[in-house]
């Protein structure tokens, strides 16, 4: 591999976001682009998740009253300000396929049953549509999707009571206008529940000033919170304390420990919460989050999108002459991501990379992903995960029968 | 203090469970009677939990291919001999309260819907109650509570779908017969729920041989997988693969990398996932039901008895004398637990026993509960904690204002 441009190693001097490197455990020889499927890990993650793991042994029951009952809500007060949420509007609790039930369950109510339609995206991550299907067949709705380009206007009447949107599409990396949608939908007199699981830490997420009243999200991802660490719930504060959410749990009753027979929601966010949470799972996504208190949102999404376009000027070349597609949105309307796809070598290419310490990951068909986390990738990381690229595609080193393998979770 | 009875300390020598203990990370000076809110360390839960860790710094998002992915399967094999589970027949997922709700959906769909009445039951944990109330709200059923002490048979009829009853009541430690009430239940043709919060790992429970199709649980208290560990969720396998869960997730989809835009449920008890789970609570929770497969089960019901009748034995003369109730049931309608009801003093024992280093928990009102786990509690233990509540009460030091202060969290 030839040395590192001077102009490449300039970036990196100049780089304000550079410090944060050395707050993650990194593994050598990794050159990491998925960090849009799994985070990295902070250094306090690893030594908070060693002194919950002591308060268990030490504490035992007594933790609960030292900051593991109340963790839902501290949680969401820190990664409220990542988001532009306020104070008490977002909780951190079970996952997004729960949380988006729970939503659909809440405004289906306030609304009075009134509108049938539960409208979710085609083309994006399926998840979202999996449990508005769930809802619909368990609550007495109908389920509608609106198909991958469709203009969602057209999908708009006085029917539809809720449509879940994901404001960055895991696949294309596309970002919507979530002002200009909101608008569109609380005009139709619908209301729409955000999935933020491409964008929250990934770019400035403009709730508040966006008009948005509900949305979901995870931390695993951009947020760095660890595997599978617990999702978010956002509701807008002139929006709380209006009804039930049907998974109604002891954590989230009005008064837990006084074990009334019948079931009061508590006041604000905590009425989102249901049973007894993990508190292994809360302590790292806790450092975390609080790592992201010193991060400047508008430097992030500048090296984002610089990070992005370095790659991709690095390939242009190349994916021209192999027939490679680069489906990557203008700056603009971009998330954090890049996207080729390659339909018969997609897959291959993806798996001689990751055999090179480069993981970017592969989501059918044909597509080859790689995002971009500011605060631990230098721009040298970026152009040599754009050397390895180069030669696995030039070497042809893909058509290897290992790389043909298909693992059973990729 | 007096020495520990030399009869007391012959109880130990003999004890087949004694070298369970070593097992355990416990904290010096604490006498620990509240495995029954949440179970002690294993050693091993530890190191897994470490390991688990350095595995999401090192292999990122590789981990989900190594044994992550596929944990709620696998986990449920593990658990489902100690509760006479067949394999293939218990997933670990998500907590009671969100399990609950799932099967109250998945059997209602069996039923067509025929039947509008879902009966949970009063005076024992609300929780299994909130959550049926939040069902019946979204899904256009009727809730009816079997009161404290009905006689069930007299709340059931044709009307009645399901009933949510714990085999183990979580003030009292009563029993509930399974084969007896899952046979009364069948017989007015309504399924039956079981929660066994309060039995999994503190008796015997025989599922298969009591005729029991749905069962759900809790892992953080006799099964010591850490504060939060997930729940679990068990049907027989004649009555698997017959509907949709109305939470339905892509981890729980026939084909989650597939991507399809339709939900279709996955065979078996995968169908009962939702989203992405936390990878750090699994860890611990598998290398204690590792842990627990080394357990003869009538052992530990031999000597949870044993612990709870020398508890009672040594305080009989001194409840009397102060008029403290034990409401403990007979040994054969018991769990594992010992319940005393102090009105006015009973919270203020048990902080007074607290600050001994003597940990028992307390539920409103007045109730003092004690839970045996023969797996790291010797007789000794048991012997000294009887003489410490001797102490507080004949002392009256619980009557020291310290101990009046209600903690939020108890």
């Amino acid at each position: 591999m030839p040395p590192i441009p001077e102009s490449v190693s300039e970036l990196d001097r100049h780089d304000p976001l550079a410090p944060f490197k050395a707050r993650f455990a990194l593994p050598e020889g990794v050159l990491y682009l998925d960090g849009n499927s799994l985070g990295a890990q902070p250094l306090a993650a690893r030594d908070a998740l060693a002194a919950t793991r002591d308060q268990w042994r030490d504490e035992l029951i007594k933790g609960w009253n030292q900051g593991w009952f109340d963790a839902p809500e501290r949680l969401g007060d820190l990664l409220a300000p990542l988001i532009s949420a306020g104070k008490s509007e977002v909780v951190v609790t079970d996952n997004i396929t729960l949380n988006i039930f729970k939503l659909l369950g809440y405004i289906t109510e306030l609304q009075g049953r009134s509108r049938p339609v539960i409208l979710s995206e085609g083309g994006n991550f399926p998840a979202d549509g999996y449990i508005a299907q769930g809802f619909c067949h368990c609550a007495g709705f109908e389920h509608q999707v609106l198909p991958e380009g469709g203009a969602l206007a057209d999908y708009l009447d006085d029917r539809v009571a809720v449509v879940v949107l994901s404001q960055v599409n895991y696949r294309t990396g596309r970002l919507r206008d979530m002002s200009e949608t909101t608008a569109l939908v609380h005009a139709h007199g619908a209301e729409v529940v955000w999935d933020l699981a491409h964008s929250a830490g990934a770019l400035p997420v403009n709730l508040h000033g966006s008009g948005a009243r509900y949305a979901v999200g995870c931390t695993y991802k951009y947020l760095n919170g660890g595997p599978g660490a617990p999702g978010f719930l956002y509701v807008h504060s002139d929006h709380q304390n209006r009804g039930w959410q049907p998974l109604s749990g002891w954590h989230g009753h009005a008064a837990p420990f006084a074990f009334d027979g019948d079931y009061a929601p508590a006041a604000g966010m905590t009425r989102f919460r249901t049973g007894t949470h993990s508190a292994l799972t809360y302590a790292p996504l806790e450092a975390s989050l609080q790592l992201w208190q010193d991060v400047d949102m508008a430097a992030l999404r500048k090296k984002s999108l610089a990070l992005g376009e370095l790659f991709r000027d690095c390939l242009t070349d190349l994916l021209e002459a192999e027939g490679i597609d680069d489906i990557t949105m203008p700056q603009e309307e971009r998330g954090s991501q890049v996207a080729f796809i390659h339909r018969e070598h997609g897959y291959a290419i993806v798996q001689a990379l990751i055999a090179r310490g480069v993981i970017g990951d592969y989501r059918e068909p044909g597509l080859m992903r790689f995002g971009f986390t500011p605060l631990y990738l230098s721009y040298a990381d970026v152009w040599q995960a754009a050397q390895h690229f180069r030669e696995v595609v030039e070497s042809r080193e893909y058509l290897e029968a290992r790389f043909q393998i298909r693992s059973e979770v990729t």
